[in-house]
């Protein structure tokens, strides 16, 4: 790949270069984990490895873990699974009063598509639908939210940090709020893990969503923790994988990367080293956009936010042409638009924060990753300013 | 892998050698398919060209196909896929009276469980299921089919071969019938691709599953044929991935394997040699046993089957004492039983044909590969002789 200067590490990450080498090893152990003859037992050992090391570095259960083909199916599994498991029966059940019924979920509005969607098509099976707004800054009012907490609902979904502002909701606070009306909280923690330190038994969720390839690991896996106790319908049946909570032949290969990168991270230094890396040069990078751009903002920039990602305003510029221009320059970062079918749209999560069409076209998400050097930044930089003048005398 | 002789092929097959140099190299394709800038343009070149591969293998549109994260996904995606969108809003719709209602599934009694478990569950929330009987021969008898066959009927799902017996099923004159009721036919076809040639236009089927793990891929991705004009639910809601019919990052690595497979199946007489190879040996090794092992018995010997699988009972012998010895001799190969949580229980598709549980524990189910020798087959035969009389004696 011909990329010189990588700012895209929300979108996903390169693979990092210690897994690569005991990848192409593992390729030789494609045996069956279900497999009871010796070609199973090495899989097996692999899988079982993992998910104690996610186990450890979470601070769970490795019973509480479920893998999955990566960070969409383990949001749709925490939303479909409770609503297949506790909704939709009450709903069939002819002989329920609609007043009896736990029927509603909360999201917040700039939640992820795969929660975002999930919980907008479950409305067609008769799941009612709340939508908590998020303002200009990010945030999330919590006194919005108390109201909505009737004992009609039965799940909750917020994420651990937005994918595309890096703003971080107070899961903590949210869960002490939950527990009195009896909803189960769902967190997708997709874009803070590695970026941030998790500890699950504090976090207060009942499930939790990630993914292996925003931590550079190979893509196809993704984990749901699901706390002891909570019963959710699986989302693909069959083979008795996973405790019977996921069928099909596990993506051993995947979920080895995944593994040995929880082991990596295992280091309780690690993860506060990174942190401290990529807020350095994030705020620093920030510090010369502003200083040397007129007319840019960073969206939320005084509030919590993950350590790598920033979400800036260039009023009257169009996003997709800076982000072009700097992909001329092998510089690789992403509009604020979640593109996923090619088409550009205007960003939903800056739409839903408020921004008008214009304004959430005119915005780039630069997201660093762990390998995110000084030297990219002020390349970076030195480039953007040029290309932001350029177009400015268009 | 010390393993010497694998011959569970239809469990998982070795990582073809010529895949795995590319695969190495494709590592470095690590960027997300969905992203405008460069890093998403090879990854979405290997996805495009997998699918062309693919689709130009199974002789249908490219657009027909959805890539999943494996077979069991792909039957969950076809059978929860009809029965979300079709089934159950007319359940939810009170004004809908029982009688106006397609609510009906059919399956065989020896679906994979993929297939198997996902109708059980859907019985929950109202699916009416028949379960088509097989006998002992593997041989669904399609007089008893017809009278099934009415307009409550919104989907039948059989395999295109049994995983444990090889029995092809005859997928094109059910197809015929299937028609004048106007459901849907949906055909799991994960354990019959690369072992007979298959062609999807005169195959009849509305919706076909296969797996990349099965045709000497790496593990972790499926696919879903899914005919132009027929409308399914996507089981993972999300970004916009397959055209919004799977949500979620691609596994690009695994999805290379597959396409790359697809392309070097293209040569029109790769499958009809490896066809006959198989075939051949298979016939060499089911002669010999039977020749020298008195009270053994090919299930269905003289009816269709894979060239490559042979489901033999031994009587008065244990199965998966059978399995042990020859895994101590490095022998690699299943008891009938399909054992994906550690525990064995009897293979329930030998009980579904009508044997016995001692019966269908005194089963080795032997699937030979692409790769299996005439010295592998030797070897086994002399093994399993010896394993036998040894354990006769006791």
């Amino acid at each position: 790949m011909k990329t010189a200067i990588y700012l895209d590490n929300n979108a996903t990450t390169p693979l990092a270069p210690f897994l690569k080498k005991i990848l192409i090893k593992k390729m030789e152990d494609w045996g069956n984990p279900s497999s009871i003859n010796q070609t199973g037992r090495e899989p097996k050992k692999i899988i079982r490895e993992a998910r104690q090391n996610l186990a450890k570095l979470l601070k769970v259960s490795s019973l509480e873990l479920i893998f999955t083909s990566g960070g969409s199916e383990a949001n749709n599994l925490a939303l479909q699974g409770v609503f297949f498991s506790q909704v939709l029966p009450q709903l069939l059940d002819k002989t329920n009063s609609d007043k009896n019924v736990r029927n509603r979920f909360i999201i917040s509005s700039v939640e992820h598509p795969s929660v975002f969607k999930t919980a907008e098509y479950l409305k067609k099976f008769g799941l009612k639908l709340d939508i908590l707004p998020v303002n200009k800054d990010g945030q999330i009012n919590l006194d919005q939210l108390k109201p909505l907490l009737g004992t009609d609902v039965a799940m909750l979904s917020i994420m651990y940090a937005n994918n595309e502002t890096g703003h971080i909701f107070p899961i903590n606070k949210i869960s002490n709020m939950v527990k009195d009306c009896g909803a189960l909280l769902h967190c997708d923690a997709v874009q803070a893990f590695g970026k941030v330190p998790l500890n699950l038994k504090k976090l207060g969720a009942d499930l939790v969503s990630f993914s292996s390839h925003k931590i550079y690991s190979l893509k196809g896996s993704g984990l749901l923790y699901v706390k002891k106790g909570v019963n959710i319908n699986s989302l693909i049946q069959g083979g008795g994988q996973e405790r019977f909570r996921r069928a099909g032949t596990e993506n051993t290969l995947s979920i080895a990367s995944f593994g040995l990168m929880a082991e990596h991270m295992l280091d309780s230094k690690i993860i506060s080293e990174y942190f401290l890396k990529m807020k350095t040069l994030r705020d620093f990078m920030e510090e010369e956009i502003l200083k040397n751009i007129s007319n840019s903002k960073i969206i939320g920039k005084d509030f919590l936010r993950l350590p790598n990602t920033s979400n800036i305003l260039f009023s009257n510029l169009n996003g997709e042409s800076m982000l072009m221009s700097l992909d001329l320059k092998n510089i690789a970062l992403s509009t604020g638009s979640a593109c996923s079918s090619g088409s550009s749209e205007a960003s939903k999560v800056l739409k839903a924060m408020g921004y008008c069409d214009n304004q959430a076209r005119s915005s780039l998400r630069i997201s660093l990753g762990w390998q995110t050097s000084k030297q990219d930044i002020v390349l970076f930089v030195k480039e953007l300013i040029s290309i932001t003048k350029y177009l400015n005398t268009l």
